[in-house]
C-alpha cells in the first residue's frame, strides 16, 4: 500500500518513533532548513519550531496537507484562513499544558499574597525578616476567571480547595458564572482577575485601560493567555500609578521582552517569561501519546482530537 | 459583685475592650515590666510577648492564674510542669493561623516544582528564560504529611485539589493514613514531606540522619512545625550533598538565623523567617473572637476551646 508521508520534528522522535504505525513513512527534521525541504511532501505534519513565522511559512509550502498538529494551544500567527480553505484539520496542544499553567497560576497567586519575592531578596540578603511583606489570604478572596478551557478548569478546581470564590466568564450561563458582556460591569468585586483565553480577535486587549481604572486598587492580574490580551502600556501605566495592586505576567508583548523595557523594574509587575507551560518534563510524552492516538482516528477516518475551529481560531 | 482581674496585651486592646463583659477588670500592659508588675493579681492572662522566656516568668509569677490564653499554637518553653501542677488552664492560638500557614506550604511546593526563586532571579537581571528552571507537577506527585491538626487538614484540602496523593500520619488508622510506627519504612515513597506536627519529646530531631537517608534524592521538605523538630546539621549535611532536592524552612534553629549560617546559602533551601503565621492580617481578629467565645464560656463554667492537654504539650 501507498504509505502516507508525515513530516515530524526531531524533537519527538525518541519518543515517537517506536509507535509510528507501518502505513507512516517519516520524515524527520532537524531544522528549519529540513523542514522547508520536507514539507511540499506532508500529508501530515508536525511542524513545530520556536518561531511561529518559520511554522507559518512550512504551512505555506505544504500544499498537500491533510492534517497539521502542534503542541501550542494558542495558534495565532498561524495562517488560519490558508488552512481552512484548504481543508487542512489542525490539532493542537490545547490540554496538554494545562496542568502546569494551572499550578502557576495559583503560585503567583500566592507568591503576591504573602509577598514572596521579598522574602527571596531577604535570604540573598541573609536577612530574617520580622514580619511578612504580603499579609494576604487566598481563603475568602474572589477570582474572576476569564477563559474556561482546560487551564480554566483545572484553577478553578485548586482555587475551590483554597476557599477562593471563584466567578468564571462563559459563553453559556451556569451557577457561579457571568456571560461575555457580563464582567466588565462586575471587575470592582474581584481580588483577582485571571486572563486564560485564547488569543483570538474578540480577546485582542480586552483589558485595557477602563477595565483596570475598574478594578480594585488591590487587585491583581494574572495572565497566562497572550500578551496581546492586555493593553500593555495601560497596565504599566496603572502599575507604576499602584491603581491595581499587582501583575503576574506569563506572557508580555513582546517576547522576549527587552532588557529595557518598563515592567522588568516596577516593584508590583512579576515576569515569568512564558515558563509556565515549561514548568513540567512530561509534554513531550502526552504530545506523542494524543499524536499516536489521533494517528489510529486518521486511518479509521474519524474526528482527530481537540481539532481546532479555524474560524473561531483555538 | 467582684471582678475577675484579667492581665491582657495591649496589642489586642482596640479590638478587645469594647467586647469585655462587665465581670472582667482588664489590666492592659504595653511592656514586658508591666506585665511582670500585673502578673500576680492575674486570674485570667493573655501573656503574649515576642520573647518565650519572658512569657514563662510572667507565668511563674501569676500564682493565681486560673486561665491562661495565648495566640500561638507551639507551647514550647512554656512552664508546662507548673501550669498543670496549679490547674491553670490553657487555651491556646491552634487554628487560629492555619489558613495562612497551609496557603504558605502550597506556595513552597509550589515554587520549588517550578523553580521559581531562579526566576525572580532572573527578573532581577532583566533576563528572559529560555526554559523552566523547574519542572516538576504537583499533580500526580505522593506528599506524607506529618502533624494532621488544623493546618495538616487544610494542606490536606489544598493538594487534593492539585491531585496530590496525600497520605496523612494519624494516630488513628484510617484509609490513606499511616500509624506513628508505619511512616519511616515509607519514607522513600513520597515526593514531599511536610511537618505540621506540634512541637514535643516525640517530635524532637523526628527527622534526622536516617529518615533523610530514607527519603528519594528529589524529594522536597517543608517545615512548618518547629526547627527542633528536624536534626538540622543533618540537614545541611544532606542538602550540601544534594541527598536529598530541597528543603522549605519556615522555622530553624535558632531563629532569627545568624547571618552567617550555612543554611541562607544553600541554593537548595529556602529560608521563609516563620512568616507563614504572619502572612495575613485577621489573626488577632480572629483570636480576639475565640477569647470573647471563651470568657463566655469561663463565667458559665464551661469547657475552654481549644484546651491545651498539658501532660501532651499540645
Amino acid at each position: 500500500m501507498n504509505k502516507t508521508v508525515a513530516v515530524l520534528s526531531a524533537m519527538s522522535r525518541s519518543l515517537l518513533e517506536p509507535r509510528l504505525p507501518e502505513w507512516v513513512s517519516p520524515r524527520w527534521f532537524t531544522s528549519t532548513e529540513e523542514l522547508f525541504e520536507h514539507a511540499p511532501d506532508a500529508e501530515i505534519g508536525w511542524f513545530d519550531l520556536y518561531k511561529t513565522q518559520d511554522m507559518a511559512q512550512a504551512m505555506k509550502l505544504a500544499t498537500g496537507l491533510k492534517w497539521l498538529n502542534s503542541v501550542y494551544a494558542g495558534l495565532d500567527g498561524f495562517p488560519l484562513d490558508l488552512l481552512r480553505e484548504r481543508g487542512t484539520v489542525v490539532t493542537n496542544g490545547a490540554g496538554i499544558n494545562a496542568i502546569t499553567i494551572a499550578e502557576y497560576v495559583v503560585m503567583g497567586m500566592l507568591t503576591i499574597a504573602k509577598g514572596y519575592r521579598e522574602v527571596v531578596h531577604a535570604q540573598d540578603r541573609h536577612e530574617w525578616l520580622m514580619d511578612s511583606p504580603g499579609k494576604v489570604e487566598l481563603a475568602g478572596s474572589r477570582a474572576l476567571l476569564l477563559g474556561y478551557g482546560a487551564i480554566g478548569q483545572r484553577v478553578e478546581q485548586h482555587l475551590r480547595g483554597f476557599d477562593v470564590e471563584v466567578t468564571a466568564v462563559r459563553r453559556t450561563p451556569g451557577p457561579q458564572t457571568l456571560g461575555p458582556n457580563e464582567w466588565r460591569a462586575r471587575l470592582g468585586e474581584f481580588d483577582w482577575v485571571i486572563l486564560a483565553v485564547p488569543a483570538t480577535a474578540d480577546t485582542e486587549r480586552m483589558i485595557g485601560a477602563e477595565e483596570l481604572a475598574a478594578m480594585k486598587t488591590t487587585a491583581a492580574i494574572v495572565n497566562v493567555a497572550r500578551g496581546t490580551v492586555i493593553d500593555q502600556e495601560a497596565l504599566v501605566a496603572a502599575l507604576t500609578e499602584k491603581r491595581i495592586g499587582a501583575a503576574f505576567l506569563d506572557v508580555t508583548t513582546p517576547e522576549p521582552l527587552p532588557a529595557d523595557h518598563a515592567l522588568w523594574s516596577l516593584p508590583n509587575a512579576h515576569i515569568t517569561m512564558h515558563l509556565s507551560g515549561r514548568a513540567q518534563d512530561r509534554m513531550f510524552q502526552r504530545a506523542v501519546d494524543r499524536f499516536v492516538k489521533n494517528l489510529a482516528r486518521f486511518q479509521a477516518g474519524e474526528t482527530l482530537q481537540p481539532k481546532v475551529d479555524l474560524t473561531a481560531g483555538y
